[in-house]
């Protein structure tokens, strides 16, 4: 790989670290305004989406850039290609993000999640956190290692919606349908958020190792 | 715009076509197994997935390949871009398809929609059906006037989904929890599927006439 290349990829990859971090602080921030019911925090991830967009756009500008002018061929082609999936990837956390902040506005100045849910939501954003700022570090580092670890988190989330629609179905449930609904919603959220994770994740090793990611 | 690359790019179009076609059957097929329980049809649409996959890696593949052989620049590349774009939102279609005929299969042999619920889904199964066969026409047409319609489109399943959530949230709902979560799940769905569509929409009035869509 030339050497001028390799400095744009970096650029690229350094692109991607920004949205990584855009989409991990927007859940930490929407998950933070859904259990506290706090106005500002949740107009802040509204605000800040704009932020992610426009990296996005960065992203895109400068693999076409990149793609005009080095006429790049077969491997090194495709890691633009990769860059672009994982640009899309983040994006649509940093959606979903939103999407839970647009949730804990909407019940606001009550807060969207009852006590005995708050405890799993509480672990689905805990390990969506994680996840965000796992894709991150390996972006940096170019360590592949904590991208292997995304699936095991992916199963954990999942296990997690799972525990939240055993408690929204279940018998002791005195919350009513409109609470239930929310919490439906917002476990798909952050189940959604995971797998975007993992699909970045998967995506991140190969931009980084060059190992062929299964597309999604 | 040279010959042999205007031959390429419809190539790539005709692909598309093919995705959008995918889409489309995908979630009619997944609609009709909703509403009346049917298994064979809902498994069908499980397996029909990964040939819309299929075509998605093809369009991947020959976008890398033109590519790589054409060195395309300026407007050229972002054409290709834009069919990359394209080609994700129509696999994010048939995805969403796919989630509708999981939601099935996971009553039967129950039908998964109470029938206050049926008509809403109908309708908005009928919008969405009209939104993917806009797509493909506008494609396989390079006009770009149904594109337009896409989001008047969006309009009315938004609404819908708005009907849909006033009929499971009223005083009169009698179903209980379970189904109001699936419903606001399926509501969910098709709601998704339209903005994909719209996206997709956008990004093909620009494929078609070189008119720059906002990014999403």
């Amino acid at each position: 790989m030339r050497y001028e290349y390799q400095v744009d990829l970096l650029e690229v990859s350094l692109l991607l670290v920004a949205m990584a971090e855009q989409a991990r602080t927007a859940m930490r921030d929407a998950s933070t305004a859904l259990l506290t019911a706090d106005r500002e925090i949740a107009d802040g991830v509204l605000h800040k989406d704009a932020e992610t967009d426009a990296t996005h756009r960065l992203v895109e500008e400068k693999v076409c850039e990149l793609l005009a002018r080095q006429a790049p061929v077969a491997a090194d082609l495709r890691l633009l290609i990769t860059a672009l999936h994982i640009a899309g990837d983040l994006a649509r956390m940093g959606d979903l993000a939103e999407h839970v902040a647009k949730t804990a506005l909407r019940r606001m100045p009550a807060v969207a999640v009852p006590e005995e849910l708050a405890p799993v939501i509480r672990d689905m954003a805990s390990v969506c956190d994680r996840m965000a700022e796992k894709i991150g570090q390996v972006l940096a580092a170019s360590d592949a290692k904590g991208a292997a670890q995304l699936e095991r988190d992916d199963d954990a989330v999942d296990e997690l919606q799972r525990q939240l629609f055993a408690l929204m179905l279940g018998a002791a449930w005195r919350h009513g349908v409109e609470q239930a609904v929310d919490g439906a919603l917002l476990g798909r959220f952050y189940e959604r958020f995971a797998d975007h994770a993992v699909k970045a994740g998967q995506h991140v090793v190969y931009l980084v190792t060059g190992y062929q990611a299964p597309m999604s």
